[in-house]
């Protein structure tokens, strides 16, 4: 039996880009995985495992990349299309392929499945500490909407009209109200900040709430654009303009630092044109990014409302002078269009790519064994590495199913969670 | 300036119930509040300290007890009915009072206020966690079910079909099928199963979702019953019967030493009648609390489906003798109905009275000043008080606000958070 063998892919961002051989002294795990196979192994210095193993690693490099050119190319011909021979074929392709999402019955409607929706809760729990510290509640509103509120604001009504989807019967019985499937809930939101909000003392009122959505889109894209979708929506009352554009601004730049810092995406930061600003918004601030096929992708938004909804809905409060005034409000969301956006931004030919802090599974390890007494040893050391990563607050999964080979587990891990780009990822390999 | 008193409520439960003079000496927490007054107030010996603040105490608690009793005697005057007096108005006079929710504009519907959703917040956190230990993944079913899809089963389309909302116009068009809005997802979720299993090898498949229903009531109740509400539902299929009951039971499990370890709420575990069963399941079981009104709430259930879903959608796996088999399946739910579970337990005359496991405020710091240099000395010990509790991982919140009195305080966090039952909330009241 060998000592081990370990397939590192360099180090965790958090220890900064360096080379794999650095990255043995600087990364205490990955010297507690070289003890652990001196510990396994026989008695040599720790230095010279160190070299056993790189020297290991250098010959079974050779072996595994060939067995991973040969299976990503069973991998491309089977399911996923080079994404440089046709993007939109590619990005649908890999999203089946990683199981990100497939199709609901009801036409345009996505499912997210386990490994997509780990995405979202990564960017959910990212996003949702953000907001707390910045002192924002969560919430929910009813996702009914009464028809009459949706009127109330012109420009809103006229760019959400098209998009709705109505409810007319509900319990056996005709609606006498048809209601709206909340599009987004600038309305109900005003409905109730109305009468919540009396004086200057009860702002500012800065609320956020995660919830699903529906605009009856013809279009549709997994992720990018789906008749339902998921996201977070942020609503704040304020009592001057100044501190509405201030806020306006302050969610966009946590969002900013979200795309760049979390998901590894570069975006502009900036502003919509007349044409493309949130419908009943004074100013739409937006980040955008730019997608594998150099489209551009609206990433995130940030809305200073100023008093179009106040006015729309009487939301008024009395300042501290006594006077009546109207409050000045923003609104800010993301959805599930970012996973679409991490996709099309590091995906490449072979797949998936997932900017490391977002990645729901960071190191994925796959026992190798041959006979029983090698079954035992190898599931035990795989354990115990898989043990110390988590211990350590890396996502690590141990791939021990019998039911496929090692060969199919590496193809169908590389082109998952891969992330070569970032050199976060270790993908280690027992050969004990 | 005295040197500071603090009202302790005893300690927390984790410390296990310990009388307060025995809680400084056990609650590390505690001796270092009084250090904390030591240090701005003279060069005493902590235990003079102790002495003199427990002394303070004493005296201060007179004065307290009197303008706490004459806050909530106006509090109840002008908001909360007696619970003893009229059990239904109590329950809505407190979720109004303690800003728990809101009606929504459409009948029925409920908006769910900050204090109300963090406790919400606090039953997801500790749910989420044991259903990610059981191997249970987190996904997204979308909200929009097919009708087709409702009659497939007998006895679900029986027991749904009166409480449907159903959508049937999209971006202006007459639908061609109805929709309905998702009331429960076994159909959905059984229509992609179909899809994902094909052989033994993909079960077990254990999945949950943390989403919005919707179930058109006539008679509603806040958080009890309302028309939408929110809940995580698990689905989960098997190879076989028997793996279905233990994982029905196992749910089941987690619900029970939830409501009983997290809400304090004591359950009986037991077996819905013929009558009660889930509309679709072969046994269901459930939780049952006493509230407060000596009426049982149903506050968690856990439905072994046997086949009856599997065989309507043909949701077929090949066994390892390479026979076809339908599979056997578990769904299982809790909702924001236990947020009214847990009012209606723990709540008294006075108002609002939350475990303190799933409180999200835990501690109150109310500080007191008259000058501004008793100003600058006294929030500069209250900061320094919150930090060092905060650390320690207690949900604690400084209300420095200038807008209110400290009587006003007293009454309103009194009537929000205050845990007399449980002698796990600190109240804490800096006089400097």
């Amino acid at each position: 039996m060998a000592v081990g063998t370990f397939r590192l892919q360099a180090a965790c961002t958090r220890f900064s880009s360096i080379a794999p051989a650095t990255a043995l002294h600087r990364f205490p795990l990955a010297s507690s995985l070289y003890s652990h196979g001196l510990h396994l192994g026989a008695s040599v210095s720790c230095n010279a495992v160190q070299q056993q193993v790189q020297s290991t690693t250098e010959k079974q490099q050779k072996q595994e990349t060939s067995q991973f050119q040969k299976g990503q190319k069973k991998v491309q011909q089977e399911s996923v299309t080079p994404r440089s021979q046709d993007f939109n074929m590619w990005y649908l392709d890999v999203i089946a392929a990683a199981e990100l999402a497939d199709y609901g019955p009801v036409r345009g409607t996505m499912v997210i499945r386990p490994y997509g929706y780990a995405i979202w809760e990564a960017i959910q729990n990212y996003l949702d500490a953000k907001f707390k510290e910045t002192e924002h509640y969560n919430m929910y509103f009813p996702q009914f909407i009464p028809y009459s509120f949706i009127e109330k604001e012109a420009s809103h009504v006229e760019g959400f009209s098209p998009e709705l989807a109505l409810v007319t019967i509900g319990g056996g019985k005709e609606l006498e109200e048809k209601l709206v499937v909340r599009p987004t809930s600038e309305t109900i939101v005003n409905h109730m900040f109305t009468q919540w909000i009396h004086s200057y003392r009860d702002l500012p009122l800065k609320i956020n709430q995660w919830v699903n959505v529906t605009r009856w889109e013809m279009r549709t894209k997994p992720f990018v654009r789906t008749l339902e979708f998921l996201w977070q929506e942020g609503h704040t009352g304020h009592a001057t303009e100044e501190e509405a554009e201030e806020e306006a601004l302050q969610m966009i730049e946590v969002y900013r630092k979200f795309a760049v810092e979390e998901a590894a995406i570069p975006v502009i930061v900036g502003r919509k044109s007349k044409l493309e600003t949130f419908a009943g918004a004074v100013r739409t601030y937006t980040i955008e990014a730019m997608m594998g096929d150099r489209k551009a992708l609206q990433a995130g938004t940030s809305h200073n409302l100023g008093q179009n909804f106040s006015r729309a809905f009487n939301t008024q409060f009395l300042d501290s002078q006594g006077e009546q005034q109207y409050i000045w409000q923003t609104s800010w969301a993301i959805s599930t269009r970012m996973v679409g956006g991490i996709i099309m931004t590091h995906g490449d030919d072979m797949g998936l790519m997932l900017p490391p802090r977002l990645a729901p599974i960071q190191v994925v390890i796959i026992p190798i064994w041959k006979t029983d007494a090698e079954k035992e040893t190898v599931l035990a050391a795989a354990t115990s590495v898989h043990d110390q990563l988590k211990k350590e607050g890396v996502r690590t999964k141990v791939d021990a199913s019998e039911q496929k080979t090692p060969g199919w587990k590496f193809n169908f891990w590389e082109m998952k969670v891969f992330l070569s780009d970032f050199h976060d990822l270790f993908l280690l390999i027992f050969v004990w």
